[in-house]
Formats: structure tokens, C-alpha cells, sequence
């Protein structure tokens, strides 16, 4: 399976001892894992693929090295290269035009984490900043260490963060004065900040504990019936989104074919006869 | 009054002590207050009927026996009778349509305590699984004791939660990944790390503290203008599903009837004369 | 500068240590800053006028006096004044339509502050009651003293808040079960509840300590970027009340335009040469 | 069958000649078909039960006698009996409460017509006055005879139509300015200007001919895979709702259960082989 | 009261045989009453005055002169003075805000058209260009005359159509690849199309035979109850926007207070007497 | 430039005498140009492709031979392929998934000739069936010729229209009665009908007529300026989505940029001196 997943920007690897989980590392740690558009575009072929394999229910999202989960976008890369590089004797109307397709499909490649039909959790360390907020919002759940240092840093280079944090973050924290305050303010905040207002829902000791933790989770999740996990995933996300009673029609909907699995039985099974079920692909 | 409120799966009692307060409770303490369709049925006639009886201005709810407040969906009942019981000749798209309308009407019983026009408290304590979240949401005023165990158990059956909790639990808790991780995974919460997140918003010692601090509570609210505490929880769940601007509006629609109440006055006399006012039944 | 913002409910400053800041002072500490209606007209004058003008970058609000942010609605001159009078003579509904654009009028006046193009930080002490919450939930960001003493008081004058309260409260803060429970009761809370359950994002010593936190905080924001920091206003203001699709979408119409601003290069160049960056009106 | 709809104001009838139709009547011709509120609670009680009824597939709807589709509401009782008769003694807060539950159960007695499962075509003639427009509009195709009289007949006693009209009508013709000033005047419009505006389909010589047009239209979409029709009717009226992104994502849930019915090659099939195919009871 | 509506580019009337009737017209004939800025800051002036008068019940809206409705926006105006002239040396990011400010701006004072309590009744002759598709669609009732020349004009002038036609025509006319086809080609339209796609409702035979024909309906509905005439509007305004049962909701509350009118006996008894019933003025 | 559009089922050509205006030629007129899945795969390209060839400014779509536009779904095509084929062993759910992602896969492809920013004008003669209709509304223009032969033909093959008829048509045609009707019935309809409810907005008198009229038209808006005739596309298809107030907003924002074109004088200038303005490319 290791070659239908052999990319260049990503380690993606399913670990013995965690089945139908996939754990994919952001490769690039002599850089601090900074993105630039060919790593997003990557990430999005990544995520795709992961979506659709019936082998995987779970994912783990974390960054290689020890500095750094990742320290945002690659400054330099993106000045040289595109979009902001500036094409200066052009009509500001057409130059908006590609300014927004540009960030367009940069979000379209964000967006492929929340757009994947299994849970995705993010273990987090070190440098975490600007597009590592984007990209662990758009994720499911959201894991650190003790050491993180965090920071919706795009108003230090005089940008409003296009790529996903000012439309999630508030979705996910419910702290509206905190989250202003801190992308206004580009300030750091660390670990126990994070925790107290929500925006992770544990932190550990290191990177390693972070990860072997995620990795414990997944191994959870990806135990449970596929169809439930994934149904509970799309279901929280289209209520986030939607009124109440919108929710709770979609769900009827949904539901309407999900519980006729035959995983309903098997898991009951299961129950009563105290082992573990198993159960299909999916 | 009692006669009116005689059901065979709740109590209902109007404590001497608190005026204006219905205390319903779930009657089924020898099976861990679970419950089968007849139940959520006749859930749904309590509530219609404290809705609108005037003599109610506050409703606490709350499990018999120590052990759960409710141990969730009766499964074996479930699976005996009705829509997930299987009918396994019949085509998909049938089932599909069978199976759409039981979610649609179970959902219907339990959203009859959010359209109660009365603000209901729950008092939690022991197991509360499952539907307990599910009901649990769609109340305004959630505690617990100190015993409580909390799941959202229905992925562990195969199962997305389908009665409420997934369209709910993103609105009354401001900790997506939090959220995500307690549906996803299925696993057991307390009482602290509820207070912590935000899913009650008070802690009591045991079952009858818990009891006592909702009663409390619901006497206090019930002292208050029935005019403004119905609007209140009118405005408050019209909000969550609407932008502010549609709430601001829709607010100055409703309060165009409400502010030509006589409680105004009432209360503002009251207050000068330092005494408790006293409001006309709504 | 300061002939333009002579007001006479509200004192309007421009500290020399903190360029690009203006404090907003409410200035009736004599009666606990209780608002009439004059006042409220006079807010949102003051906010239209500092949300255009370029020489301002971060606002902060705050109350005069060691008594009081304020006391909410000054109940005698609205009893005595207009809306909530009487009137007695007339048709409910031709009064509805009065009351109507009365509390309609009113709100536009506190949604003047979220309007406002700039940040706007509440530093909050003392009684904080009924418009209080109102105007401090249409703020950005709150900061309190340990001494606040805080209430959503509008049910104990017969009234379901109507200025923005409970469209906002739900928005800002996480915990619907507290939203609900001190919506319901009118019940003072203070400072540590407040931070608790996401109200503020700091506490400070004392009234003079707020203020100065908020200046410190206001000073850091107006350092940077205005384009980004108004971006980022708006962005997050759009996101609260759309989808994730629709705030993506949004987001990168806005940037088209943002982008193109000097203010990346003179930022970046900044970083690189360690020195502080100097932005261009706007 | 018949005994199982054996109603007081309604004719339901199963016509011989048109397999899985339901034809309902009006059927108080003596008073012009005119409403009172137990009409209209045994008028949800009918569309209730044919919602659910597997015989049924598509549904007439038309007025007894040769004067009218129906008055509208019979004015005469409704000042007599309920909501509209006074109780001048009370607080206008507290009547508004009474009368907004009347009208919201009201509503909701019409919406069961749109509720309903089944297509639903309406066959109008004569008076179709006042709560005929807020019955047909809440059907999904409505036609007529030469002499109908039609007219959005509120205004004229003193009401802004409440039982559907304003809500429905901007959405069921695309013709803004007509739709204002036909509710605006109150003026009567026949079955040319009808047609001409798209708030009818067709237009048939008298009542019998009206009707029995609406029988062969239902009995052309009675024969029709019932899983298709009933989609079609569900889907048609979530996207009048929805965003056209959202109305895409809902029919892909929604057809992921329904396109696994054997109609489809049950329809197939009897298309290659020139024959009439029929379907399973839903 | 003619002196209140002393007006410099509109004449404001009151007909004394149109009782409740004002009818405002634009008056700068000798420039094909050609809009700019100071025109549409009085236009706002306007409607806003005109909604609070209790002795307007419905308005007539139509231009000065043989030659047009109105050409639209004075180009030359317009390029001379403000936001389109130019100002070359600015930032394009700051640039956008100015135009943000001047487009929001301008939208708002059209606006106030729809936003105005009393229903708008848009007769219109000749050229009926650009801002004139703009402002009839913020109308309520669009009438023409035959010699009547439309056009979406803005696309010729190098912009998308920004001060609402681009919103609210796809709203007011149900056949979008017209609207689509008219807005994007610029070409002249006459009375003939537009009726027939249902942009106006009724076309006369030249401007004098318009502007009476709007007369005699707003004289029509200014004699109905003002109660409900103004809820029908904004009801009607507020269902364009939302779903249905949004709609019903909305409805249900507003008549909560609406419905305690003494105007529904009084119309009542009139129609029982056969007389023309008065009303209170509101 | 050709090269470029070289693909297997759809011709792509640019007529010499239509500058900047692309003619996409469905290219299975053996098979009465009936779709299988590569083709709406490709279909999808094309459209990515137009959508951002700055030589292209405005598109014609029509179908290639004499006898049909598009016969639809080549069902037996699709019968032996894929989704709908059956792998009748598997469970109900999982089957769902397979089949919902298919369905939302394929309704992207469609999807593409909304997102085109170009204006999209359909010439559509002889059958127009089922994905005829899909197709259609997911363009701007729709025009026919007088044999065109069209119907919602989903039903008759025992499915809900899931590939965008039933989400777009009632937001194209303001006439839901009709709507209803052809979408249950499966019913032909011609092109006067066609025109009378507004689903084309003109008529021709054979196909090589149609495709003149649309070639002239996409040549027409072709001369216009890039920056005008884009933005109207987008915010008309916004607007078509969102509250009068959202897409007064969001136009605000887009123009923001767009008119900082220098579009604007070149058509003015132009205008002034009687010459056709020439436009940068976009």
C-alpha cells in the first residue's frame, strides 16, 4: 500500500500496531515544515486519497523534527514566487481577479482535511503558527504538547488570514473575545492557554507523548463501526453550519441508509457476547 | 392539578415550596430510566401540556433511582420492535423511507422539550448515555452531580446519534474538538470535565443536591416576569440558529407585544417598594 | 483633533504614548454611567465618527468613575420619557409599531461599536448590569477588573433583553447552559465566573489596571498593519454569522483587494531588518 | 378503506379509474366551503393520514359545490369562537402569547398539505378567496376553471394575511410586483391573470373539466415509481429553502437510499420492453 | 405640511383627492432627472421622513418631464467629484476601502426605499436606465408606461451594477436567463418584455396615464387598514429572504401584537354596512 | 490556441468573427449526444480550462447533429458501468457511500458551468431531455429553437433528478406550479411553452438559427468590459443564494476592487467619442 502513498512533501504511514490508521508528517523539518504551494497542493492529493481508502478510518496529522508542527507559510517562497510576488503594471481589477483565484484553491487545499470523509486528529508541537492554525481548524480534533507556541501570525505581514482561521476559528472556540484578541494581536499563546479556552482538547508532555496519543485515539475511533464514525464526522460538521432544525432533517436523511448497515447488529453482537466486532470496509 | 399530569413513565410533581415549578421525572428506575417508543412518546405529551399550562412558569427534569439519570435507548426494545428490527425483504429505497420518518418523529419528541415554552432545567446524576444527551441539549439549563458518566454512546452500537446530540452538542458546547472527540469516540466524561467545557454549568455533591440546586434555580426564574423569562428563552434559541442581525430584528418584533405587559411596571414598582412582585398567570 | 470629538456624555482622548489609539470614556459617573437615550445616540455618533477616521486605529471603551462601567438603563428617565411610558390611550398594535422602531433605533445605536471598522476594546469594573452586556457583547474584545459585578438584569424589570444581549451572548460565549441560566435569572457574576466560562479573556487588579491593559493591548494592535487588523475585524465579524463555505468565500473577495496593499512588503522588509514597520493611513 | 377516512367536512374518495389517487373534498358547500378551526385541524388530520398511507401516491384537492374552492375563513365564526373574539380584559403581552400560539397551529394545520409525503394538486373554481391562496400555495400544482375568483382577501378585514400566503406566494411567482399588489389591494384576479403570472399551471373551461384534468395528472404521476416522485416532491421543496449548493449536497444523501430501489430497473426494464411498469407499495 | 417636505431635487405632494397618498417626484427633468451624490442623500432624506409620517399610507414614486424616469447616474458627475474619479497615487487596498464606504453608502440611501413602512408604487416612462432598475426594484409595485426605455446599463459603463439591481432583480423576476441576458448585454428593453417577463405588473399608455394609475392604487390601498398594509409589506420583504417556515415564524410574531388592532372590527362592521371604514392613523 | 482544446467529446472552437467568445459543441451526435461518465468528466475540464483563458470572454454550449442537444444519461452506458449497476451484495449503507459519492461527483462536473466565470449562453434544439435540463440551468442564457422537445426525465427511469434540475430549476423559473408539474409528470414541453414560464428567454426558428443568436449575443457580450461582465455572473449567482442584504455586502466588497479597473474610463472615453473601447485581457 506504502507506494500508492510515496509523496514528496509527506510521510504517510500505517502503523502495525494501529489498524485502518493512517499517519501522515508534515516533511520538511529542516525548514520548520513551512508550506509552500506545491506542499499544499500535495497536501490536498494526500487527503483526497485518504478519503476514498476503504483501509483507513482514522488519521493522525503531525510535523517532522522537533522545532516545529509547522511555522506557516514559507515567507520567502511565496515573495518570490506567485501571488504576492506583485506583477506591478497591472490593472488592481485584474490583479484581483488572480489574487482571487489564488486564494481560492490555497483554501480548496486546506479544505481537503475537513472534506475528508474520515476523522482527522492533529497532534501539535513546537512552532505552530499562521497556516498551522488554518490547517488544525479544518482537522477534527485538535492534540498538543507543552511546549507549543501558537499564533494567528498573518497580521505581522500585514495580511487578514485568508487561508481558513477567520472562518473557522470562532466555529471552534467558543471564546469570541479570545479570538480576537488574539488575531488582532499576533501573540504568542502556549499550551495551557489553548486547553483553558478550548481551543485544544488535551496537551502532553512532548511531541512523542502528543503523537503516541493521537495515535492511541485513532486506534480507537478506527475500531468503531466505519459507517457510524464516518456519519458522526459529516453530521457534526453540517450542524456547525446549519440551524438546528436543518441538522436534524440532514440527519434523518443520512441516517436513513446508514443504520440499515448490518454493523448495527454486529456491534449489539458484540456487546453482549463481550468481544470486539468487526467490522467490513468501508 | 395532578390528575391532569397522571403518566405512566414520568412523574410530575409541583413542589409546595416552589411556585410555578413542574418537577418531571423519568419513572423507570429499574432499567436505568431507559427508554423504548412509548416513552419518548408520552415525553413528548408532558411537555406539550407544561407548555402551556399557566400555572408553570419553570420546569426541572430529572431520573428516579440513584443509579442514571438515563441509561439511554432501550436496546434490546429496540431491536425487538421497531424500524431497526430489519423487515429484511423489503427494497432499500423503502426501508430508507420507513426508517426516515421513525428518526423524524423520535427526533419530534425530544425537540418537544426545546419548543416547551417554559425554561427546563435537567439535573443529571449517575449514567447519562446516549439519549440522555440527546435530551440533555435540547433542555436551556443543564447540572449534574459529582457521580455523573457521560457518553455519547451511539457509535458503539454502529450508530451516528441521530435524535438530536450531533445537531445540538456544536451549539450548547463552544469546543469543537472537544465535541468531536466525545462523539467520535464514544468514551465516558465526568462531571469536572464537563463543568470544564462547558457542557453544564454547575456541579452538585450527589443526586439530591443536584435536585435541590435545579429546583432552586427554577423558583428563582419562576418568581421572575413569565412575560420576559418566555421571551428570553424564545429569543436566546432563535439567536443560536440566526445571524445577529436576524435576531436583533426578530427581537424587536417580539418585544413590540411583550414590552405593552403590565410586568413592567409590576416589577419596577416592586423593586422601589423592595418587594417581590407578583405577575398575572401566562 | 480633540474639537472634533467634544461630546458631552462621552470624553474622547487620544493618548500620547499610544499612537492611533482613542479612549472612549462614558461620562455620567455621577449617576453609575446609567444610560438615557440622548446617550445612546451620542454613542453611536461617537463610533461612526472614529470608524472613518484614518488617524485611529483601536479603540478603547471604558466608564468613568470607581463605581460603575455602567449601570445599564437609567430605568427613571426611560419611565419618564418615552417608549416604555404608556401611552395608554392607544391600539396594541399601532403602540407595537412604536415600540418597534424604538427598540429597533436603540439597537442600531449599540451596533454602532460593532460596526465600527476599528477594534474596539471594553475594559469593563464595578456594576457591569443590563447595557453593560449589551454593549460589551457588540465589542471585540473584554477585559474586567476582579471588582466587576456583572448581570444580564433585564428579566428583573419585566423585560427579555432587547438591545443585543441575547443575540450576541450566545455568539460570544460557549456555554449556552450559563448563557441561558444567567439570562434567566438576572444573577450577578463576577470577574472569575466571567473568564470562567469565556465572557472576558483577562481579568485585571483594579478599574485602573483594566484600562491599562486594554490601552497596552489597543497600542499593540494599532502597530500593526490597518488593513489587516480591519480585514481581520470584518472577517471574523462575516464568519460568526455564515457558513465556513461562505466565509471562505468572502474572505477571499475581500483579500483580492487587501493583498494589493503595501503594507506586506513594508511588513516583511520590517521583519528582516528587526525594525519596527510604519503603515500609511487609512 | 373508506372507513379509515371517513371525515366530517372532507370527501376523501378513491376513484376506480385512477389507481393510488386520493381525491379530497371541501366539503361544506352550503357556506362556500368557508373554514373554521375544526376544519382545519381535521384538514391536517387528512393529509396526515394520506402522507402515510401506502395505497396512496398522488392527492386532488377541490371544493363541493359549483360556487366556490372555499370563501376563505368563515369570519363569522372565527369572531364568534376563538382568538380574533377579544378577551379585552387582558394584558397585551399576554393575548399576543394566546394569539401567537393560534396562529402558529393554524399555520401549521395548512403546512400538513405541503408536509405530506404524496404530490398534491389543487383544483380550483369560483370563490378561492383568502385562505385559498394560503391552502394552494402550500400544494405543489395548482389549477383552475375560467370563473374562478381569486383574491388575497386579508387586507380587507383589517389582517396581514398569516396562515401562509406572505410566505409562500413570493416563492410560487416570479413576479414580485404583481404579488405585492395583489396582497396590497385585496383586488379579485381571475384564472387569465392567474395563468399569465405563473400562480396557475392551466386553466380548464369549468369545475368538472378542472378537476378532472387534476385527476389525470395525478393518475399519469401515480404510475410512477413512487420512490422517484415522492424524492421529487421533497427535493423541490428543500431547494426553495436552500442555497443551490446545499440543495445539491441533500439530494446526494438523499438519493444515496433511494436510488437502490429496484424501481429503477423495474422502470427500465418495462422501457425496453414497450410495457407499463409497476411498483412496489411505499 | 408641505413645509416639512421642502425638498431641492424632489417634489413631494400630497393629492388632496388621494388621501394618505404622497407622491414624490424627481425633479431635475432638465438632466433627465440624472442622479448624483447630494440626490441620493436627499433621496433617503425622503423615504425616511415619509416612513414615520402617520398621514402617509402609501407613495407614488415617479420622475419630473416628458423625457425620462430617470437616466440613471450623472456620469459626469460622478467622474468629476468622487469615489470613481480616482485619486491615482493611493494604495489599491486603501483605495477599496473608500469605495467600500462610498458603494455601501450609496446602497443604503436606495435602500431606504424598501426599508420605508408605507408600500412604493414606481411609475415610470421613457429613459429608465441604470439607477432607475436599481431603485424600482427596491419598490414595491413597478408600473411603465408604453414608451418606456430600460436597460441594465451599468456593464457599458465598465461596472458590475452595484447599488442593488444585481441583488434584488433575480428576486423580483422569475425567468433568470433573462435577467442574466439583460444585465450582462446592457440592451434597451420596452414596456412589452417587461410585462411579459414580469419585471412591471401593469403598462399604461403614456406617463400621465401611469402616474394616475398608480394614484388610484395607492388611493385603493391607502384606504384599507394601516395596520395591515404596512405588516403585508414587510412581511412579503422579509419571506423574500428566508425559508418558509422562517417566514410563518416571523409572521406568527409579528401578528401576535398586529392582530389586537381595533382596524380588524372596524373593517369588519363596515363590510357587514356596506360603508367605507376609517382608520385610525398610524 | 486550438491545440489546447483538443478533446474527445465536446468541439471547441473560436469563430474569427466573434472575438474572445469560445463554442463548445457536445460531439456525440451518433448517440444523440447522450452522456456516459468520461464525457462529464471532460465536460468539467473544459470548463476549468474557459473558466480562467484570459482570451475567452463569453461561451456558447449547444450539441452537435440535428437531432437532440443531449437525449440525457446514456442509460444503458450507465446501466453496465457503474454506480447504478447494482454489487447487490453489499450492505445498504456502504452501497449509500459509494452511490453519494458518485452522485456529488457527478453533480460537480455540472457544477463546472456555474463556476465558469464566464458567461455561459445554452442554444438548445431538438431533444433536450433529463441532463439536458441539468445542464441548462447550471448556464446563464438559455435559448431554443422550434422543434426543441424537453422534459424532466428522471422519473420515468425511477429516479429523483439528482445532477442539479431540482436544486436550480425553481431558482430559474418563477413558476413553481409548472415546475412541479413537469419535474413529477416527466411530461415533454415545447419551446412556446418553454418561453411562456420563462425557462428560455427566446425562441429560434431552428437550430442553426439558435446558435447564430447565441453567437451573436456571446459576441455582444464579448465587447464589454471583462471586469463588468464577469462580476455581474458572480454577484447574480450570489444573489440568487443570499439575502438582498448579503449580496448588497458582498457587491460591495467585489467592487471594491473591480472598480479600480481601468475599464471604467475606457468605456467612458469611448463612449464620449463614439468608438468601441478595447479591454485589456482578463
Amino acid at each position: 500500500m506504502a507506494s500508492n502513498y510515496s509523496f514528496q512533501y509527506f510521510n504517510v504511514r500505517f502503523p502495525d500496531e494501529s489498524p485502518y490508521v493512517a499517519h501522515v508528517e508534515i516533511n520538511r523539518a529542516e525548514k520548520m515544515n513551512a508550506f509552500f504551494e506545491a506542499m499544499w497542493l500535495e497536501l490536498r492529493q494526500v487527503f483526497n486519497q485518504l478519503s476514498e481508502d476503504s483501509s483507513v478510518r482514522a488519521i493522525v496529522l503531525s510535523g517532522a523534527g522537533e522545532k516545529a508542527f509547522t511555522a506557516g507559510l514559507d515567507v520567502k517562497a511565496a515573495s518570490q514566487g506567485g501571488a504576492l510576488a506583485g506583477e506591478a503594471s497591472v490593472d488592481p481589477a485584474r490583479k484581483a481577479v488572480h489574487l482571487r483565484r489564488h486564494v481560492l484553491k490555497f483554501q480548496d487545499c486546506i479544505t481537503a482535511v475537513e472534506r475528508c470523509e474520515k476523522p482527522v486528529i492533529v497532534a501539535m508541537h513546537g512552532f505552530a503558527l499562521g497556516l498551522a492554525i488554518d490547517l488544525s481548524t479544518a482537522a477534527d480534533v485538535r492534540l498538543c504538547s507543552k511546549d507549543v507556541r501558537f499564533a494567528v501570525k498573518e497580521v505581522d505581514i500585514g495580511i487578514a488570514a485568508d487561508i481558513g482561521t477567520l472562518s473557522r476559528l470562532p466555529k471552534v472556540v467558543g471564546n469570541f473575545s479570545w479570538v480576537k484578541e488574539v488575531a488582532l494581536s499576533a501573540r504568542i499563546f502556549g499550551a495551557d492557554e489553548a486547553l483553558r479556552v478550548g481551543f485544544v482538547s488535551a496537551v502532553y508532555e512532548n511531541r512523542a507523548a502528543t503523537i503516541a496519543a493521537a495515535l492511541k485515539l485513532a486506534t480507537l475511533i478506527a475500531s468503531k463501526s466505519p459507517v457510524a464514525v464516518q456519519g458522526t464526522k459529516e453530521l457534526l460538521n453540517w450542524s456547525r453550519d446549519h440551524t438546528v432544525q436543518d441538522g436534524l432533517r440532514y440527519t434523518g436523511v443520512w441516517n436513513s441508509a446508514a443504520l440499515q448497515t448490518g454493523d448495527v447488529s454486529a456491534a449489539l453482537l458484540s456487546g453482549l457476547q463481550k468481544r470486539t466486532p468487526t467490522f467490513e470496509k468501508l
